[in-house]
């Protein structure tokens, strides 16, 4: 008896496939292993593809990490989209405010994070580099800011919320920071906790609230 | 008539300066070209030092860049003592809060932030670097905690002023970050203003206040 056969899977499925596997695997590189290790050889090889596949999607380094910053973009958008949808389930209030803060912490201490602090460490000398990151920076940082006033609940037009939630997000990439030579875990635990319920209180009676 | 001799400059003076004009060149190299460009070579270019006077005291790159940190480690040290006796003369109150909240973001924007990020970046893939930088960089957070505890005139054994203050120093970290691509500094007023009236608000009716 013959097995059936399995259906073809689409050509360009396969190689979208290939493709993401790479750009998370030049993630992984960045982050694991710096910037200067992070070569298209190097990735290929971590995401179990052929170099030539790896050059046929990629012909040079810089096509790969470009494409590697589009996707971290892309991919920390819609992860902010859809923290924020859950959280704004959670019913206003103090307890609403500390999950926002922490989703803002967490996502600048994950490995996209590490990854893109690579690109952004490496383009501060690289002017080319710079320029192509810069505009994507903005935009995400633009949703971000978007993403936690709607988390939040809070009117965006008001300056004193405007400014508190641009500090939240400061602060959340300072211990990103922290987190990149040592897990700073523990510590910043009890930092997100008690920023929360700063930030909560001095939200209170601001427009929207 | 014959112009009096210079007097001699004793030869370890001469060295010491030698040695202070190469760390201060290798601390520019880092923050400008980035860790891959900051050679013994390149930095002996820039402070004006032979090749081989450089190599006298540098061997090699690990030992120049080893030297640099602790060189930078020293130097923030010693800015941030004499900025918190200054700040300490301030009538204590929200401007003093203020001025307090600035240096500390001021710090973190500085040339020898954006050489150490240099070398965070590079240590978070290379664990013999990280293994030298961590003691450190965990000696300089207790003293830039001490010294900001001191300038605001706090009680840090209360936990909710210890965990305000080191979130402050997690904004100015976060802050330090967001000007490495782009030139931060007037969205960055904004923050610290509000950050510095929300932080006085937290901080009145604490112990020590």
């Amino acid at each position: 008896m013959v097995a059936p056969r399995e259906p073809h899977e689409p050509k360009q499925d396969r190689s979208r496939a290939t493709r993401q596997r790479l750009l998370e695997a030049t993630i992984d590189c960045l982050a694991e292993l710096g910037w200067a290790a992070a070569t298209v050889a190097v990735v290929a090889e971590r995401a179990g593809v052929s170099r030539g596949a790896a050059q046929h999607h990629f012909p040079t380094r810089e096509d790969l990490i470009t494409a590697a910053l589009e996707y971290m973009f892309d991919t920390r958008t819609m992860q902010s989209r859809t923290e924020s949808a859950m959280l704004s389930a959670i019913a206003e209030g103090a307890d609403r405010t500390r999950a926002v803060v922490i989703s803002l912490v967490e996502s600048y201490t994950s490995t996209i994070f590490k990854a893109a602090l690579q690109v952004w460490t490496h383009a501060a000398a690289d002017p080319a580099l710079r320029e192509r990151i810069v505009p994507l920076e903005a935009h995400f940082g633009r949703v971000s800011h978007r993403m936690a006033v709607e988390a939040l609940g809070v009117d965006d037009s008001d300056p004193v919320t405007h400014h508190l939630v641009q500090a939240t997000l400061d602060m959340a990439r300072g211990l990103g920071l922290a987190d990149v030579l040592t897990d700073d875990s523990a510590r910043r635990k009890t930092i997100v906790a008690q920023w929360a319920a700063t930030l909560h209180e001095a939200l209170q009676g601001r427009p929207g609230r």
